[in-house]
This record gives C-alpha cells, structure tokens and sequence, in this order.
C-alpha cells in the first residue's frame, strides 16, 4: 500500500476544490470540478451514477486530479492515476453528506436529485507532483 | 471567429493559475500546472519545445484546461479545445516576458534554461464552463 504524503494528505482533508480529468469514449480529455476527499491511499471523488465522469471513468480508468490550495495558489497538487473501484450504496451516501458538511458547513448534501444514487470513485495515483518544499 | 465571453477572457487575462491536461502517447491524461492568456479566441499557453505537454499537443491537440480565480475559488473555468497552432521564434519569446511581468512583476523570465525555446501553444476552445452568472 502506498501512503500519500502528509502534505498531499493535508491538502486533500482540506477545503480544497480540484479538477478531475476523465477521458471521453473518443478518448478526449474532459475536466470537470470536483470535491475531493482521501482515505491516505487513494483520492476519493464522489459523484453520481450515470454522470460522465462517472461513466468515463467505468470505461477507462485513467484520470487526472489537480488541487489547489484555497489558501495559497502557489501551492497545489498534480497527479495521474487509475481508479481502481467504484463505491455506490449508503458509504456513499454518507460519504457526500461529510463532503458537504466540509466543503458547505451542512449536515446534510443538499443538491440530491430525485432517485439519484452516489458513488464514490477511488483513484490510486501513480503519479503524484507537489512544488518542492510543500 | 469564436469570442471567449468577456468573464472567461478576464480570468484569462488576470494573475490566475491553470492546469492542462495533454494526452500521453498511450492515451492517457497528463496534467500540469501552467499560466495562461488569452487574444480573445484563444487560450494560450507558454511553454518549451521538447517539454511533455508541448511534444504530447504535437502528437494529439486534444486539451483539457481549468482555472481557478486566485481571488475566489468558487470562479473558475473548464474548457476542451484543440492546440491549432504552435508559434515559437521571437513572438513566443517576448510572450513568455510578458506572462513573467504578470506573474512574477519582472520585466524578463528568469527560468530560461541554456538552448532552450519558448512556444506559444494556441488552444481553440470547443466547450468552455463557466459557474452560472459569472
């Protein structure tokens, strides 16, 4: 198992907003914003069933995450990765409710669609770029 | 002729960090940090020749770029588009001065490495996002 760096752990916990990178079944690049959220492993997304990133990444694994860090843009995070499971049912469900108590200061996630279903994107980086120092 | 909206060219324009996501040759997403400017249709990024993301645009121009306003993290923009044009020579040079005055507040690029050449990497944009009302 390979740890992330305190560093990249602390600015993944943070109230951080990132961009993901999902490739297109034409294999184009396609980036979107997203929360972002860590188990010390991978980098956890959680989004919906059936959205394009979600479904990008179903059918080719290979992402791209970029943060910054809300307080300082000279320090930010870069990485390539796979994600290597998709997490759906009630890890999920609760999983968005703690991003939005992080990222909103609510108890609850309040933009659920009707029958929407949550999933958590679990992405092992393979590569992973901080500026020197951080 | 394409015009970026007058919101996405003053994020362009501004002291704002991007990250761009080029596509390796086995396809997959490379993402890096860059600074980014715009002539109004547009976005252009300074880079070297022989660097990753300039020999990745040379092989396939599909692109992925996001920016975040460095004075609210909640104003960004994502865009997918096409490097139509690469320019170096002495236009790509005097560009990467004038991105080191807006960012750096000095009147050349201190970085420059011996032997090497700046070039101007121009990308067409075909889908851009920006939050609402912004």
């Amino acid at each position: 198992m390979t740890r992330l760096s305190d560093s990249a752990r602390k600015m993944l916990e943070g109230k951080n907003f990132a961009f993901m990178t999902t490739l297109s079944p034409n294999g184009s690049p396609r980036v979107t914003p997203v929360w972002v959220d860590t188990d010390g492993e991978h980098v956890l997304i959680n989004t919906a069933i059936g959205r394009l990133k979600q479904k990008n990444a179903k059918r080719d694994p290979r992402v791209a995450v970029a943060l910054t860090d809300s307080a300082n843009p000279y320090n930010f995070i870069t990485l390539e990765g796979r994600v290597v499971e998709q997490v759906s049912g009630q890890i999920a469900e609760d999983h968005i409710d703690k991003m939005a108590k992080r990222y909103l200061g609510v108890d609850k996630y309040p933009h659920r669609q009707p029958g929407e279903r949550r999933v958590i994107l679990k992405i092992k980086p393979e590569h992973v770029f901080l500026p020197q120092s951080r």
